[in-house]
């Protein structure tokens, strides 16, 4: 488990799995020679590459994959004004691809992640075991000791009730990392060699009522149900806080599957996470972050959203109303994202006009 | 994975721990010749023997153990009239043995469990799993997507706030089962041959409001903790259920737990689960279960304990009313439970005089 795996080609099934219905949003600075390890799995999809930083710069991709590039420019003029929602100089970039995709499924990965291995050795489809987690129900209301009882092999245990037993739609899978670890810039400083070698076979339903911290690095969702819940907020160049993007996103999409009982999985697949990123300049991005979280949390621990929020643009409409109102005292910076959170699903209903995001999920 | 274990001398530590202040409790109608494969991990530990069925009857014990062995005479001389509240010919009878050590931790266990081996083979020697469970803190507020952070090689990861990383006193360490899962009787007849294959390398906390399914067969905790809101019920004999013993005092002790600001895990440790009981004599313990867990558990998600219920025992006085009045509509039996429950903290503290047993948590 200390390598990535190399040999991917032998584990590629013979008939992908929603072909037709899923891409796979890649945020990036950089030539995508990382692709090439991932040719295999990924190939028969279709990617969507949000280009970073300079616009003038040209990304190279490997042949064969089938792809669209949007770089600067192009959200300026796709989005217009409302382009501001969109952070620039930073992986949180990345959401704007949710928004321009016309399918079902989002995978999205960072382009330091690499195909790892299981414990036997075998190269894992890290995308095969995402489409696993979502097209099976979660279960968020009760918990269950074997861990996610749709697995083959597995089931409810003794004690689990029968009327919780069909489970509920999954919206969100959350997969983790072998080698470097996800740590913030405090704890990478304190243990700058601990690597994550422990492969953990589980998934499992993160409970209702329950926050996480969801990282973007290799997550994948549906968009039909939660996707305008999945703004990566205003981070980067002009914005006083970075790496926080994916957590309030996170936090925010917790909160409205709890209230549209849908399900979040976390767990498989492992993706080989290969550079640390600087310890330094990370604690430079997180810092406010660090004293925000102990305001943000007990706030998104409390949110109630009103039963009228039946749709997830709803819901987040009033997600931004309530961060004004009780966390704009933190810092004049969430005023400024409360209003990017409006923008952002203003935009998504332009790109997105059919209502094909509307929600499947009841709210409780 | 498919056999136990043989040759468990080998994995023995050279100094158990605790070894002055845990008791090992097992319930049983047989002689315990299960114990010779534990032997290495148990022997320097002393058992609670609590012989259910035909005191008359002699349970041999393999020589060389320390222990003490209860039978149902015993329980009547010791409890007086207050004996009605521990269950005969039911392996809810256990609980018994809780009331009478005099240890800070108790782990149980049953004698159809045997030693199971981790994926390289090696004994696995369960006891020291759950000590360290039971030694290092839980994080019952937010979930940590690496599982238990105080595991070696594992932390907090990214986003999880610096305020809750002290984590809380672990009250319960809930060990899982390789082999025979522990199915209800429903799902054993549609699934006979099913087996737990996989070993799920991870220890984590249940979060605070989650109830879940606690099985008894493999169980450690803090008694000065949580020890009186450890009671089985009145299952068996004479009761118009049974397989519900331990199912009962898991809801009881999470929202407890919840209440007190304690943690309970799950996961590591595995033993090897050897019998498959009937299901058919399963089915007629469990089936008015079946349908009450359907009350019982909106009733436990619901439960709100005053401020003032600031020890175990309180806790548990007032769950007893609560269970009176809310329960007792489902069926009569909840009200002689509700009382048994009353009587079984009275027997405890009898038993346990010295304020030995009040909590250290926190009242939240």
């Amino acid at each position: 488990m200390a390598e990535p795996a190399t040999a991917t080609q032998a584990a590629a099934p013979a008939v992908p799995q929603l072909k037709d219905e899923l891409d796979i949003v890649i945020p990036t600075i950089r030539n995508l020679d990382f692709l090439e390890m991932w040719r295999p799995f990924f190939q028969p999809y279709h990617l969507i590459i949000v280009q970073d930083g300079d616009p003038s710069k040209t990304i190279k991709v490997p042949d064969g994959f089938d792809y669209e590039l949007y770089n600067r420019n192009d959200i300026n003029r796709i989005l217009g004004p409302k382009a501001s929602c969109i952070s620039f100089k930073d992986s949180a970039c990345r959401c704007f691809g949710y928004m321009v995709s016309k399918k079902k499924y989002i995978f999205t990965i960072d382009d330091d992640c690499f195909v790892a291995k299981d414990p036997s050795g075998k190269a894992i489809n890290a995308l095969e075991q995402h489409i696993k987690n979502l097209l099976s129900p979660s279960t968020p209301f009760f918990f269950n000791t074997l861990y996610d009882p749709f697995r083959d092999g597995a089931d409810f245990v003794r004690g689990y009730p029968f009327s919780l037993r069909e489970g509920v739609p999954t919206a969100v899978s959350h997969g983790l990392w072998l080698n470097i670890p996800d740590y913030d810039a405090p704890t990478q400083l304190v243990k700058p060699l601990e690597r994550n070698t422990r492969f953990v076979d589980a998934v499992l339903t993160i409970p209702k009522g329950t926050l996480f911290p969801m990282c973007g690095m290799n997550l994948a969702f549906d968009r039909e149900l939660i996707g305008p819940a999945m703004y990566f907020g205003l981070m980067g160049d002009g914005q006083p806080i970075g790496r926080y993007d994916d957590m309030w996103a996170g936090w925010c999409t917790k909160v409205i599957c709890d209230h549209l009982g849908l399900g979040i999985k976390t767990g498989l697949p492992y993706i080989y996470h290969s550079k640390a990123s600087n310890p330094f300049v990370n604690l430079r991005k997180e810092y406010k972050g660090i004293f925000w979280q102990e305001e943000i949390i007990p706030f998104f621990q409390q949110t109630v959203l009103p039963k009228d929020c039946t749709s997830v643009q709803k819901c987040y409409i009033e997600l931004a109303k309530q961060v004004k109102e009780n966390l704009s005292k933190v810092d004049p910076y969430f005023d400024k994202l409360a209003e990017a959170m409006v923008t952002w699903i203003e935009a998504w209903d332009e790109l997105n006009p059919t209502g094909s995001s509307v929600t499947n999920g009841k709210a409780k």
